[in-house]
């Protein structure tokens, strides 16, 4: 199998979960890429510290040159942020021909331009995935899937810290000061929070997606930027009397000859739009296109793990791309798909699931016992039961729900209730319940 | 520029609005792609009917041959649907080593694996986004976006036609024949509606779905369905009073060593869980890997645009594989994007919005005529005004709805508010609203 040698420069968060990505899921990635991926060297000032990962501490180097200049590494994977001296670094890595992957978004708003003509000059690739929305993958959604359209507008939660503390002024009602802390306590912000809730964080964000949506060179400072400090609660309670939900929002609008529009602040966005219920620390980008209309995608927007499945995906890119021509890149099942074992399906009679059902019968005692006594002999269990709605033709509606039960199990029990004679005619109605939960 | 040349079989809906996206953005795509895309021939066996398309008609045939076999067309792209001969058309165009696009879901899901080993066999790519979630990119997006991930659960609401007749349902209280009637109406749904409202359709893009994920060819009669037709008013009105609302889910789960769950039916699923919240004709996949964690991809499944949309981003996909490897296949920006002039952003001054005001005010005769007159001078008219609230030091909050008025003027406008002496001191809260509307 072919192989593909990375190199990590920072050995953060971000890098710990990338390099946890590529050995949790090694077998995976090399089938579907059809080559494997080695991680030849990772560089960090930090070599000391135990990160909990079973690794050869050979691959280890506080000296980055020995990740920009190894003639073998091929893609070289910056993830230590901010603009210097990560930028030297990027623009070292492209000139020395290798291909570069980062996750650094104030560094790509603020000097993209600049690392794209070094990647330009020598002919390699440079992809940012992770730089927007973490784990959720916009960029090669703007990149590819929407590469049809005209991009009429885009409006974006994209920056997790700052949607925590207004969903928590909002569910809580709760001043800004007490949000911060409590975001602060579960590390969903930084002290001082500055960069996330004063509207840069997600400007740097937005001027990457305008960059994609227009392919011109954008100017991070003509993005008007404002932030959520001085808002209160009282005026989320006004906003909802209007039928509003307040969300830090960048907003794009394509405006024809006169330009795009961009910019980030405040805003009042209808309860019942899907933006509007974006909460928690998730992000979310919709995007319009004029032929695909509205979309939305919507994910957790930063963390070590979604992070690092954005950074393996644009590895897992640049790889195909440098196998080619021998890979097909559009082999979206890995090499010989078609020749593989079928997979297995399991047998619905053997899932284990929630169910509702409801069936109609006489209100006389001892139904529930008859009824309960059916499910038992299944080993199906009650969680909850109503007896509630108008009669039909003297019988009343019945409807539970049930703990965990076989699919087997249920139907047989089924078929036993509606042979009851404490049950009226007709079928009973059996609803799967799903809670999201896996 | 190079040239990739397309042929088109099926002038139908989705044809006619492919050939439209090609038209209607041939700027924007030949510059994303650094190629011009050409259509060289559109195959049907109705050439007569008027597209409302300004095209040569010489560029019509009723013979699919002319196709199937001019040695200059790259790309045959089968818009007909069903299984033949669509199935026949796309093995031929394989064997003649030409890249096939696709928006043929049942084909796919019931003869992929055919069509997928003639694909591998003569080296050429088979490319299918349209066939599932219209004009949502979840194919790219499962292909590359989440290729560092193990696939944990699959959630989607994959059939628009029936998502729309249970909203309608939910929404209205009515019955399902009365919302099939109403869906057939809108041209939400074919007389009769069989196919969408009794799982098969939704199980067709489950088998696409769970083929990417996993890789290995999946059977599709493995696949357990049911349809929506027996759900009546009464369990939607039980299930919401357990807090549930229900949705004809497609669900994948990876249960490791025992294979993978795999069914479609109706599904209870929290009112707060985003899935529960997608409505109308509107298709949405909740994706959960294993790094990414739970993803989810949102917009319209079907339609003449959408549809087009997922098409034209095959046929760029593989316009770039073609032309590798002179064109970089990752510049995202098109070709040179470094060297291109600087986007236009339109100056924040100039916008036009809508805006929140608030502030508070001794509640005395003549106060409303006095706000009202300053924002009067600055050309701007109040949509609706609220005074509510506690008094804090004697003056009370008001708060606004403005119509649309300029970023500049509003400015303007808060400065005089906020010296005037009917105003207690502080600064005037303003937060822009969005409609959604464009």
């Amino acid at each position: 199998m072919a192989q593909i040698k990375i190199g990590i420069i920072g050995f953060g968060t971000v890098g710990t979960g990338t390099v946890e990505a590529l050995l949790a899921n090694k077998a995976i990635i090399s089938e579907r890429l059809g080559a494997e991926i080695i991680i030849k060297k990772i560089a960090d000032l930090d070599i000391r510290t135990e990160r909990g990962i079973a690794l050869d501490k050979n691959l280890l180097t506080s000296d980055v040159k020995e990740v920009l200049t190894d003639p073998e590494i091929d893609i070289v994977v910056e993830l230590i942020g901010g603009i210097e001296p990560a930028r030297t670094f990027i623009l070292e890595a492209l000139q020395n021909g290798k291909h570069v992957v980062t996750a650094n978004k104030a560094l790509m708003a603020e000097k993209g331009v600049e690392l794209f003509r070094a990647a330009e000059q020598h002919k390699v690739h440079l992809a940012f995935e992770a730089s927007v929305g973490g784990g959720i993958p916009v960029i090669h959604t703007m990149r590819e899937g929407l590469a049809a359209n005209r991009i009429r507008n885009i409006m974006g939660i994209l920056n997790g810290t700052s949607n925590y503390i207004l969903t928590e002024m909002t569910q809580k009602g709760i001043p800004y000061d007490q949000a911060v802390k409590e975001a602060q306590a579960l590390g969903y912000a930084e002290v001082p929070p500055t960069l996330d809730v004063n509207g840069t964080d997600a400007a740097h964000k937005l001027t990457i997606l305008i960059t994609m949506a227009y392919g011109r060179p954008v100017s991070f400072n003509a993005i008007h930027r404002e932030g959520i400090e001085y808002l209160t609660p009282e005026d989320i309670q006004f906003a909802d009397e209007f039928g509003y939900r307040l969300k830090l929002l960048a907003i794009a609008r394509d405006r024809g000859d006169q330009g795009v529009e961009a910019r980030v602040h405040l805003t009042m966005i209808p309860r019942d739009h899907i933006l509007g219920n974006v909460n928690g620390p998730f992000n979310a980008i919709y995007v319009d296109g004029d032929f695909v209309g509205p979309n939305l995608y919507y994910g957790q927007g930063a963390g070590k793990k979604p992070t690092a499945s954005a950074v393996v995906s644009d590895i897992m890119d640049i790889s195909r791309c440098i196998m080619q021509p021998e890979t097909n890149y559009l082999a979206p099942l890995g090499r010989d798909f078609s020749q593989k074992k079928e997979l297995v399906i399991k047998k619905m009679d053997d899932l284990e699931m929630i169910y509702y059902i409801r069936f109609y019968a006489v209100d006389q005692p001892g139904l529930v016992a008859v009824i309960a006594g059916i499910l038992a002999k299944y080993n199906i269990s009650i969680a909850s039961m109503m007896q509630k709605g108008r009669e039909v033709n003297g019988a009343v509606p019945i409807v539970m729900l049930t703990h965990e039960a076989k699919e087997k199990n249920m139907q047989k029990a089924i078929l036993e209730i509606n042979q009851s004679k404490e049950v009226s005619p007709g079928k009973t109605v059996l609803i799967r319940v799903e809670t999201g939960k896996l």
